[in-house]
């Protein structure tokens, strides 16, 4: 099952590393319960190439990624919201497998410069500032340059038909490769 | 109606500004059609007190805002994605009125200090790396703090539902006054 899938891979590092804030906590914070104070991470310290606003959270698995990825949750699902929300850091030339979203993802580039692929179309070069939607259930792939990292929020909406199946590695051949 | 409201404030600036990749422009970019290499306006020239990732976007109208705030749609509500995504830099001072939505809100800080209120609670302070959630049907409010502007991604799930539901405007006794 998708979402089983999903919480054996992305919600336990969730549970680590958190971030958000729900209408109860939100009023936690004057009494000093909440997170509001939190230093974020502002660089990567083996990297430093791009900006952090949020911590640098958890390295994703293997069988998902190629290359270091490091997975920071910030809303998991729930029949309220319906939206999954996180943040990716990817060092340079790392990248996640393709996969698929039922209801659909949608990408907001905060830093660096990477790729996002649909299947069946050309590789596109995403920047600081790129908005992307990948729609229901196809095939994509996202990632860091192989000379700059990448820092993306995803969003996943309408989770209540699911949030990720996970699909084989992209190739060497299929990676747009150093200039 | 809630969405016509919507429309009659926000949707028409977003048209103007919107930096939505749809899955068929995605594969534009590579033939330069794409937005994809826009520059990012890095500062805000008035101010320069926080960073900006996307671009300012157009100024809020007063009917909705205390002082002044710029939108920039990111992702408009459709039927697929059922979300509306967007950026709202508030300048030193400037907040919303209070206001509802149907579907709820996440919000995500990503410079900057502000403060947020759900009817009924404390205000809350927020900074940089914060991930805040109201729930539907709620009022609440957001803006900067008096002393530096705010940075916000905000995210509107269940837009089947409607949109915002907008109210009166905070005011000076409801607003968190300098030190």
């Amino acid at each position: 099952m998708n979402a089983t899938k999903f919480i054996g891979t992305f919600c336990i590092l969730a549970l680590l590393s958190c971030n958000e804030k729900t209408s109860e906590s939100a009023s936690e914070n004057s009494s000093g319960e909440g997170i509001t104070n939190q230093e974020p991470v502002r660089k990567n310290p083996e990297k430093g190439d791009v900006d952090f606003i949020f911590p640098k959270g958890e390295q994703g698995p293997e069988e998902n990624f190629t290359g270091k990825a490091f997975h920071y949750a910030m809303v998991m699902p729930d029949s309220t919201y319906t939206t999954a929300v996180g943040n990716v850091y990817f060092e340079p030339g790392a990248r996640s497998n393709w996969h698929s979203h039922p209801g659909g993802q949608i990408l907001i580039i905060t830093d660096g410069v990477g790729y996002h692929q649909l299947e069946g179309k050309p590789v596109d070069t995403i920047r600081k500032g790129d908005v992307i939607k990948c729609p229901p259930n196809l095939n994509h792939w996202h990632g860091a340059s192989a000379e700059k990292g990448l820092q993306q929020i995803y969003l996943v909406p309408n989770t209540e038909k699911g949030i990720v199946d996970w699909k084989e590695a992209v190739t060497e051949e299929e990676y747009p490769q150093s200039k």
